[in-house]
């Protein structure tokens, strides 16, 4: 039976690392939501009474009885069925350790933009979204992508990948974390760029891999817009 | 060779999770940045050119020749090894989502003090953090907690434990986040009560468990304070 992944149907959000993942292992799914009726669907498998094992939120994957939610935890199940992560022990907690500090700055990502509640507007709360995002641009992102940069560096098998020689659903992800800081700090991104050229190469290298290249030339990849956890306001990025 | 665990000495913070699993299997540990220069070995393991899987930050956990970060995943290798999680896949990962989901409101409780900036003082965002806040208070507390609730509620095996019928450390977790909140937020948490009766049970059941009271009574449980992620700061809790 074809996974199901259930996730918001407007924007990449938390459910585009699940997508990648999906892709790359060339394995059938579907994307329910995006599917007439499929949010009440979605709704339901979250609120309905008779789930015992509720999501809190999208995204979540059905596997036939099974239900998963948390990005990291997806992942997890995927990346151990598809090779998209090491075998043994060891090196899945390393590709999952990686996988949550990803999540960590994807998190801080979507608060530059809402850092008082989610539950109002950007512009109710523009003045404080400024000064979060400054910070987020001045530290936070120099020391997330600092980081990956030097584990790539550190990687025994070479600086292709995050972990081992082989590409694991973490190098996925930092793509696609890559591309949304890109997308919304353009500015802030490119006066980075020469400290992180390992993040950059890798970056380019899932962007060329023929199943991410045939899903990012999809009608199925949504666009970035404003409404996902990347978003580009202007006045959020760095000077020029 | 006993485990060590690294965190920062003079708070819970987000080490106080593994420290309640390593405490309820009884299994020997050392909480070696509390040792004197214990703070510098933890620093040489984060950035010391030797180290191949560098944690982005504390905690992280040391068995022998392997490092753990990442608190839920920490609590993946504890749950496993010490009989605080389900043996099988699907418990596992049911287990594994309901605790990142416990990583996600701490976090949130975390930026109700510090909505702008980790580097900052709070009373630099004091103002933002008083609508950071309002808004914890009034939709997310009750929203998470709610979920857990319904968790217990749902539970096919009794509403005792979140997973199962026996204590995993998904409940050592959701005590810990109950006492935080009640720590920092203690009149809003009143209020809520009577709308989460199960998980204040849970809470109780927790406390009550031998080893866990013994070391709740003991000097290695730091006392909540104005450093870790759970803070009271009247001003920011409910009205009276």
């Amino acid at each position: 039976m074809a996974y199901e992944l259930y996730y918001w149907p407007e924007i990449q959000g938390r459910g585009e690392f699940v997508r990648l993942a999906l892709e790359e292992a060339g394995v059938e799914y579907g994307d329910v939501a995006r599917r007439p009726g499929g949010v009440a669907t979605m709704q339901r498998l979250m609120d309905g009474a008779a789930v015992t094992h509720p999501a809190f939120a999208p995204p979540f994957l059905k596997d036939g009885e099974l239900l998963i939610a948390q990005t990291a935890n997806i992942l997890l199940y995927l990346g151990r069925r598809h090779g998209l992560a090491p075998r043994d022990e060891a090196g899945r907690l390393w590709a999952h350790q990686l996988q949550l500090t990803i999540a960590d700055v994807v998190d801080e990502a979507h608060d530059t933009h809402h850092p008082i509640a989610s539950s109002l507007y950007y512009q109710e709360q523009q003045a404080e979204a400024r000064r979060r995002a400054a910070d987020f641009i001045a530290n936070r992102i120099p020391k997330y992508l600092g980081y990956f940069e030097r584990v790539l560096e550190r990687n025994p098998r070479g600086d292709h990948y995050l972990v081992g020689r082989r590409a694991t659903y973490c190098d996925l992800s930092l793509f696609q974390l890559v591309a949304g800081l890109r997308y919304a700090f353009p500015r802030a991104m490119a006066q980075l760029a020469p400290r992180i050229v390992r993040v950059t190469a890798l970056h380019d290298r899932i962007a060329a891999r023929p199943r991410i290249d045939a899903y990012l030339k999809s009608a199925r990849r949504i666009a970035f817009n404003k409404h996902g956890i990347f978003r580009h306001y202007p006045e959020l990025d760095a000077a020029s």
